[in-house]
Formats: C-alpha cells, structure tokens, sequence
C-alpha cells in the first residue's frame, strides 16, 4: 500500500500497525474512547516527565493550532512576548501574536546561527515589560538545535515564561520537565511521535494553565477550556479526530517499546549520520555547521555544476524511486530538504543514497 | 474490527473503504496529494452546485473550528452578526462571536420550534447596523430543520450576509447555492459526507472571500488566506490531516455513486422512519413534532415509567447489544438522541429495535 518513503518533517513515513489503528469506528462520547483519550494523555506527559507539575491538552488541528492556542491563552492582552526568531517557525510564531494583536517582539539570528542565551538575557534585563518568551526548539526551516537548556535558564532566573515549540524535536531529543523551567511546550502527533497527522499537543504548568480562564480570544484555540474539558468528563469539548487519536495511541506505545525517546533519538542519529556522510561522498554539502545540526532534518545546498541541478527535476527523479524529499525554506540559499525521522532506519538511507546518485545522474 | 454501531451525529458509523483509504501515507506537497486536495475541493463544491459563485476552503479540526473562521474571516470588527437560535449550535455561534470580540445579537426561539423567516425580516429591518446573519441548518441539540429557504431570501432580500452551520445536514439535506442565497457554508467530514473526522470545510462566495484579506484575528483560523494558499499552489498551508483527507475523498465517490445527497437522503429519512415508527411501538416518544424533524437526528423523550430508565444503564445495555447512542442535551426534558446517519441502513434499525425492546426490559 505505501510504495514511496517520505524524507520531509511531516507527514511522514509511518508503521503500518500506527496506521491499522485507524481501521475502527469510535463513538466519541463513548467509555472506550474516552480511556484512549486519557492513554493519549498519560503517554504524551510521561514523555517529557510533566506528571506533577503539567497537564496535557491535546487540540485538533495541525501543530501551528496549538502554538497559535499556547499564545492566546497564555499571554494576556497586558503581557509582551519575546520571540526568538532563527527561521520561519519563529516568525511565524510573532506573526500569530501580532494578528491576534498581542505586543510582540522578535530578538533575531541568521538562519545558520543557534539562538544565544545570553543575548535573551540581556534583552529580559533591558525590558522589564517581557513577559514571556517563544523558542522553537528545533527549526525546522534549517534543521538547527537550538540550545534550549541554557535559554530556559535565561528566561526563569529572569521569572518570565517559556513557552516552546517542540514541533519537530518532540519524541526523540529528550525534553525533561523536572530539570528545565517551561511554562508550555507545544508539539504534534505526526513528527518524532510517527503518528499520523491531525492533533496537536501542549503540556502546560497547571498552575499557569489555572489563571488563564477567558484569556484567548479564540473558543477554538482556548486551551484552559479545553483543559477544563478533560478534566470534566474526560471527552474532547468539539469532535475529535478520532482515527488519528487511536493512531497516535498505538504510535505511543510503539515509542515506548522501542525504549522511549532515548532510543528512538539513537535511532535518528544513525540515520543522520548515514545520510550525510553518503551525501558528502556523492557531492551534496550541509547547511548548518555540524555542531547546530539536530538528527531531525538536514539542509543541503544544491552542489554547483553545470547544467546546475534543478530542484523540480532531481525530486521527480528521486519520487520515480519511491522516495520522497522535501524542498528548501531558506531565502538567502539554494537548497533541499531530506528528514531522518519517521519508521526508517539505516538500511533505508543506504537506499535512498543509491537513488540520490542515479536520480543525480538523471536529473 | 467493528463490533459496534455508532447511533450518534458523528463520527458514525462510516464505510470499510473509506477507513481503509488511510492505509497510506502521503507527502503533504506531493503532487499525489495536492492532486487529491483538488478532488476533494472540487466534489464538496459540487455537492451544492457551487462552482461558478463560491470557493471551497477545507481546514484542519472540528467543526466548531470552521464554524468560528468564518465568523472571523467574514465579520469585521465593525459588523455586526445576528445569530438565530433555538439550540447549543446557535448559541454557541453566538459565543464564538462574543469571546472574538465582534458586535452579536441573538434572536431566539424555545428548542422545539424552528426559526422563523419574518421575525428576521423584522430584526434586520429594525436594525441596520446588523451585516450578516448565522443560522444552524439542522439543530443537532434536537434533530430539527430550519427553513433555509426561507431565511436565505428574507437575509438576501434585506441586503445582508447569511452564514450557514450546515454541519450536521450537509450531503444529504440539499442545498443549492445556484438558487438559495448565502455567503459562507460550513461544514464537516464526519456527518452526512460519511467520512472521518478531522475536516472542515467553508464554501464561501469567492467575491466576499476576496475582501477579507487581513480581517481574521487569527492566523490559523483564516479562512481568507487559507483560500490563498489553494490558489497559489494547490497545498494546505499547515500541516494537513492527510489520511483524514484521503478517507473524504473517498467518502465523497462513494455519496457519489450512491447517488448524490438525494439518494442518501431517501436511505436517511427510511431509517428515520424505521426508527420513529418503531421506537413509538415500544413506548418512546420523540421530542420534535413530526413537522420540524430532519432525518438525521432524533431526540426521544425519556419514557415516564416506573422504575424510571435512566440513561446510563440504558446506554450500557445497548451498548453490549452493539449499539451507541447518543446522551440529550436539552435543558428542559430529560431525553437521549439516536442518529439516523452514517453507513447504515433500514436494517441496522431493525435490529437495532430488537436491541432498544431488550435494553429497555435490563436497564
């Protein structure tokens, strides 16, 4: 049924037991679901050690719902967010605020360069108005790691909130909730999970989540509703996804028996360094320096030859191959995108190597 | 895999084929899937002969997330909507519109009695402040069908907008934009299309959609440049719920070669008449007069007998014959509601009244 292999940040290429799941018919009100829905729960905050301290509100919709819910919800009308911007996920992320007409700002890098603790400090110490601030923890318009220890440090020895957009890093780099300050960390079911799109997530501090009662100006993107909705009555407050709950529940439990975030982060790492390496041999160089790439998603730069190497042409002739690649997000450079994330490993990547090359020659 | 029927206003009880179309992953900017997304935008469109007048906006979520987009995306910060309400839709409608921060007003009539077209006439002539006018197709709250017609001329005739929640009629009650005036039409996969849930759509007047540019309050629910976003290169802006889509495009050729929304709405009003005839044999009366009923929902009163049913033992009893039904949401009556929608026929009520008779004599 599934003849090609995606190499994109999602949808991606997913076990077919995680889609089988959704082969069944659920009553959304029904006991049945409702447990699954507190499965859904329990797992998704086991991942990241929230138990105590944070409260999993799972949201319809892609990824961007819920960071856009995170912002309306959390951040008052009289409160300021900082965004810390090193791609488009980050200026998407200001771009959310400013239309919902929240006060914004954007503390930049370039695209190639990691978000730098000190200089959030700084601007935390310059503006006593700030009151929270927005980190996407893996761009995935580069595939660059951005530090988020050391800025969660930042931003809670200032006493402000963070909140995070653990998108594409979620599932495999390990986020752990005991030892690093967040306010919100923000994700979705069809990344480092391999579930199937159609939810999104944030693990939010029960105490921050508690005073934020008619905040958002959305009913939709309310998460303290949505909240009170689970605590309730265990059901979702509008119609849930319910195939795409069930996929991710059996996605959860292929997690953990594949050892949890550790080993699926191992797993990632393989592929990664099996992708670039080959790709070095045949000619294609990274982006990022090594040292800023996250084993999620690699950018190359189109190798310079002539006649040059069109991206439209080169992603047919890999498509002709059963594999799927992903176009580049970057103004400044020519490049492509190729994940290392999903139900893949090594073997598939020592594959797709083969058809880089042939795809390469015939493009 | 499914043992149970779901008697419920979605999600129901849908087809194999159609689950099964989610047996595949898909590359969100694929040509594959992009390919699909014009299917899909083109059949929803065609279902109520839009085609020339009207674009069709899927989004990703519930229902209620599309529901609140148009209000977002059509309603300016200085219109003002008139919501009419005789159920928790319309309220809710009306509670979108408030929390957004847009001017509301809401007409009302008692739950067991539609809207009436002169009572609009004479709002919207008493105020000419009032720009647009919501109005719920089918109240699921009771199973009761507005006069669409009706209403669309006296909002037409007045000059103003009319936003149409046809979530739960959608497919199989018709509604013909060539003649039937009205600007936006929301609805879902998971109701009378027989798909899964985790789609909404809007069919909005290309004309009114064009100024709306910038108007929504929210990035994420702008339905606006979501249209934009089809336009310019055929792909979802965020991250879509690929299987989901898949599943309604299915869904959407099988409504097709059943027979469009007349043929499945002649297989919904037999079950409904099953249903009815059969329910009042065994004592249970529906809450609706005969007159105002859709045959997509139907609301029973709780019988009046000693020892009294109640709903959850009723529930359960059914529930271990294979049946799910659906709890009231009234105010008023104590009832319970038993969808007459999804992939099911005469003879799935047939045997879901031997079920109702036995669960009746247990509970």
């Amino acid at each position: 049924m599934n003849d090609q292999i995606l190499l994109t940040p999602g949808p991606l290429t997913t076990r077919i037991e995680t889609r089988q799941a959704m082969l069944r018919d659920w009553g959304s009100r029904d006991p049945a679901f409702i447990a699954l829905t507190a499965e859904l729960r329990a797992r998704l905050l086991a991942v990241a050690q929230g138990g105590p301290t944070h409260a999993c509100v799972p949201l319809q919709g892609s990824g961007t719902f819920v960071v856009e819910a995170a912002v309306a919800t959390l951040v008052r009308p009289g409160d300021k967010l900082l965004v810390l911007a090193n791609g488009a996920y980050g200026e998407r992320i200001a771009a959310i605020a400013r239309r919902m007409g929240r006060p914004v700002e954007a503390l930049r890098w370039p695209e190639n360069r990691p978000v730098e603790a000190r200089r959030v400090a700084e601007a935390l110490r310059a503006d006593p108005g700030l009151t929270h601030v927005a980190l996407v923890h893996c761009e995935t318009t580069t595939g660059l790691l951005n530090p988020l220890a050391e800025v969660a440090e930042a931003v809670a020895g200032a006493g402000r909130h963070l909140l995070l957009d653990a998108m594409s890093s979620f599932g495999a780099i390990g986020i752990d909730l005991r030892s690093v300050p967040v306010t919100a960390v923000m994700a979705s079911s069809n990344k480092c999970l391999e579930g199937v799109p159609g939810i999104g997530f944030a693990l939010v501090e029960q105490a921050a989540l508690a005073r934020c009662a008619g905040v958002s100006p959305s009913v939709s993107l309310d998460l303290h509703d949505q909240w009170r909705g689970f605590e309730k009555d265990g059901q979702w407050r509008f119609t849930p996804p319910v195939q795409v709950a069930a996929a991710l529940a059996e996605a959860l439990r292929r997690l953990e028996a594949e050892g949890g975030p550790p080993a699926r982060l191992a797993r990632y790492a393989e592929n990664c360094r099996t992708l670039l390496s080959g790709m070095r041999r045949l000619g294609f160089e990274p982006y990022l320096e090594e040292a800023w790439q996250a084993p999620i998603i690699v950018t190359f730069r189109m190798p310079d030859r002539r006649p040059p190497l069109r991206f439209a042409s080169f992603y047919d002739a890999l498509a002709a191959r059963g594999f799927l690649i992903y176009p580049g997000k970057l103004t400044q450079a020519e490049t492509f995108r190729i994940g290392c994330i999903g139900a893949l490993d090594r073997h598939d990547f020592d594959r797709l190597l083969v058809a880089v090359a042939e795809a390469a020659r015939a493009a």
